[in-house]
C-alpha cells in the first residue's frame, strides 16, 4: 500500500468530517439512504462517500480487501462504515477499530482483519446499548446499518462521543480466512479474486516489491501472459498482466474484458514462474 | 412505523438543508446529476441523499411504499424530491406536501397517498408558472425533475421560498389502488409486493402489532414457513417469515435468496393462519 | 442547448465548489469512492455530483455527449472531471479547459471537443509533474483518476491553484470522430445513439429550431413514427417522436420502452423526410 500523504484545502476551505460507507445493500431499495439520513441527522456537516455498495451479498472478503486498500486515501479522522453482516441481529459483536488516525465500524466477522492487525490499532467491541440512551429507541433485529451503525459512525464523525465511550478494547475479534498464497524461491502461486467493472481480473498475490519482467513469466489459466506497465501498453484484444493502482498482480485484456478473453474468473489460478538466468 | 426522534449534532456542527430523492431515473444517464446541479444552484449547502433511482420504470407504488417508511428517519425539514412521472409534461399536477414537518414535491399520480394522508398534512397543487419567474426559462416537455421539481426543491430547502407562495391547498389529489390485504378473525391473506437485492420478498402485510409465531402460522405461495427474529436464526438455505426492518411481514432465506429458493416473487399469496389453541 | 441562468441561493446560505464526475469507472469497485477522498482531501467544502459513472467502458462519445449537454445547469465555477481514459498511464495528455465560467478535466481523447470548441473556450494541456510537487507520490500507472484527476481537481475548486499555474494553453488538442448526419432541403438522416434506461432512443440529430409536425415526418427503421409534444401524448405501447430535453430528436414508446418496441438500438437509421406541401 502506498504511503500516502493526505491533501488539506489551502484554499481555506473549513475541514469536514469525512464518513465513507461500504456495503453490499445494493442501491434498488433505500436502505444506503436511510444510513445517510440517519449519520446526517448525528452530524449535518458530514461529507458521506461511497464507497460501493454493489458488494456480493455476503462477501466480507471483497469487503476486507477494499477497506484496506482505500482508507489511506482518506482525510485523518474520517469515519469507516463498513456493512456485510450475516449475521445481523444475533449475538455478533460490532467492532470499533482505531488506526492511523481513523475510524472502522463493521461486524466482527473479519471484515476488518487487515485494519485490526494494523500497526498501532485498537479494537473495541462497541457497548449495543448506548445509542439506544441516545433517544432512538431498540434497534430492528435486521437492519443495524440504519440503526446502529448511522448513529455510531454519525456520533464519532460529529466528535460528540468518543472511541472510549463507546467500549471496551478486545483482543478476541475474528480474523479472515483466505485463500492461500503459495512461494516458494522459484513459483508463486495465488487466484483470481474478483473482476472488476472492466473484466480486468484481480489476484490475490500483492507485489510489495517491483517485479521485473526479466525474472519472472506470468501464468494465468495456464497460459503465459506478458508483463506491461499500463493498460495501453499491448495490442488491443490481448491478455497482459500487470502490478495495477492497489499494488495487487492483474490480468488485463487491452481494450477489453479480460474475464471474457480468459473465459474464467474468480478462482482461476495465476503464477509468477521464475525465469532461468541466461546461460 | 416507529416513532423517531431525529438526532441532532450535539458535537457543534451546524444545520443544514437535507433534500432526498426518490425516482425511476436510474444511474446510467446523468439525470439524477442534472436534478442535483440544479438543487445546489438554489441551496449550494444542500446535503442531497439518494434514496433509490432504481425504481422500475414507473412504478408508483413502491415509490409510494418507500418514502412513507423513510421520511422519518430524516432531519426536521427535509425536502423529499420523489419523481416517477408517466405524465410528465401532459396536464398532471405536481403535489407540495407538509407533513411531520417535512416537505415532500411529486406529481399528483398517487405516489404521496400516504403522506398526504397523514395526520396534520397540507397538501397543495403546485403553480407551475412559479419557477419561470426565477429566470429559468420554460420547462421541457420531458424532464420536469431538472426544470420544475429541482428548482422547487431547491428553494424550498435554501428557506428562500415558503410552501404558501407555492400553491394553494388542495382535496381532491389522486389516492393510489393498492393490493388488498384481506383480514378475518383466523386468516390474513395478502401478497409478495417485491424482492429486494438480497431476494428478500417484501410482502403488503403491515404487522402493526406483533405477531406471535405460537399463535399464527405463515405460508408463502403456498408452503409453510416458520417465524424467526432475523436472518441468522435458521438453516442456511431454509426459508423464514419475519418482521421486517420496515414493519412488514416478509419472507426471508438463511445465507440465500428467498425469490430463488421460493421460485416465485411480486403477486405470490401470503397467508398468516390463526393457529388452534392446544386443546 | 438552453441558455441557462442558474440560480443562487436567496436564502443567504453560502456558496459551495461545485465538482462534478463523468466516468465509466461503474460502481461495483470503490474507484469512485477513491476519488472523492481525494478531492475532500483538496477541498473539503466540495459538493460532489455523480453525473454518471455507468458509461459504457470506453465509451468516448457518450461521455462527449454528455458532458456537452450537462454543464450548463451548473453553478458557475464548477469543476467537471471526466475520466474515459483507454490510453491511462501512456503519452496522453491530460487537458485543462475554461469555458464559460467553468472548469473541464479530461484526457486528451477527443471526451472534450464542443467544451474546447466553445465560444471563448482556453485549452491547456496540464504538466503533470504538478501533482507530484504537492507531496503526493508518483501517480500509479493505471489510475489517473484517483492518483491526478482528483487531486487537480481539488485544488482548482479550493481555489488554491489556478488554471494557469497547471498547463500552457494548446490548440493541437484531438478531436473527436462522430456519426455523421446528413442534411438536404427534403431530408434529415442520422442514427441512434443510444438508449436510455427507459428505452427512450437518443439520435444524433439536433433539433436547433422547433420543427413542425405538419412539415416533416418522422422514420425509424424504417417505420413512420408520429410527432409528440411529450411522453404522455400517444397511445400506450405506441412509437413517438419527440424533441426530448437535451434538444435531440428521440423514439420514445408512450409507457414503455422504444428499445424493445423497435427492436433496434445504436446504429438504426433515423430520418426526417419533408412533406409536400398540401396541392
Amino acid at each position: 500500500m502506498p504511503e500516502e500523504v493526505p491533501l488539506t484545502g489551502a484554499g481555506g476551505s473549513r475541514q469536514r468530517p469525512v464518513v465513507s460507507l461500504l456495503t453490499d445493500f445494493g442501491s434498488s431499495e433505500p436502505f444506503v439512504g436511510l444510513v445517510k439520513a440517519r449519520i446526517l441527522g448525528c452530524c449535518p456537516d458530514a461529507a458521506i462517500v461511497d464507497l460501493t455498495h454493489e458488494l456480493s451479498p455476503f462477501a466480507i472478503e471483497a469487503a476486507a480487501f477494499w477497506i484496506a486498500r482505500a482508507f489511506s486515501y482518506f482525510p485523518a479522522g474520517s469515519v469507516h462504515v463498513c456493512v456485510v453482516d450475516p449475521g445481523v441481529g444475533t449475538a455478533r459483536r460490532i467492532l470499533l477499530v482505531e488506526h492511523a488516525g481513523q475510524y472502522f465500524l463493521a461486524p466482527d466477522n473479519g471484515l476488518l482483519t487487515d485494519i485490526a492487525d494494523g500497526e498501532g490499532a485498537t479494537v473495541r467491541a462497541v457497548d449495543l446499548r448506548v445509542p439506544e440512551r441516545w433517544g432512538l429507541g431498540p434497534p430492528s433485529a435486521t437492519f443495524h446499518g440504519r440503526d446502529l451503525f448511522a448513529p455510531l459512525a454519525g456520533r464519532l464523525a460529529d466528535g460528540s462521543i468518543g472511541p472510549e465511550e463507546l467500549g471496551r478494547p478486545v483482543q478476541d475479534w475474528l480474523r479472515l480466512d483466505r485463500l492461500p498464497v503459495e512461494i516458494s524461491p522459484s513459483r508463486i502461486q495465488g487466484r483470481i479474486l474478483f473482476a472488476d467493472r472492466f473484466g480486468n481480473l484481480f489476484s490475490n498475490i500483492e507485489l510489495v516489491s517491483p517485479v521485473h519482467s526479466t525474472e519472472w513469466q506470468v501464468y494465468a489459466g495456464g497460459r503465459a501472459v506478458p508483463w506491461v506497465r499500463t493498460y495501453g501498453n499491448g495490442t488491443p484484444g490481448s491478455l497482459v498482466a500487470l502490478e495495477n493502482a492497489f499494488g495487487v498482480l492483474e490480468i488485463a485484456c487491452v481494450h477489453g474484458s479480460a474475464a471474457l478473453a480468459l473465459g474464467s474468473g474468480p478462482g482461476t489460478q495465476v503464477e509468477l514462474r521464475r525465469l532461468e538466468a541466461p546461460a
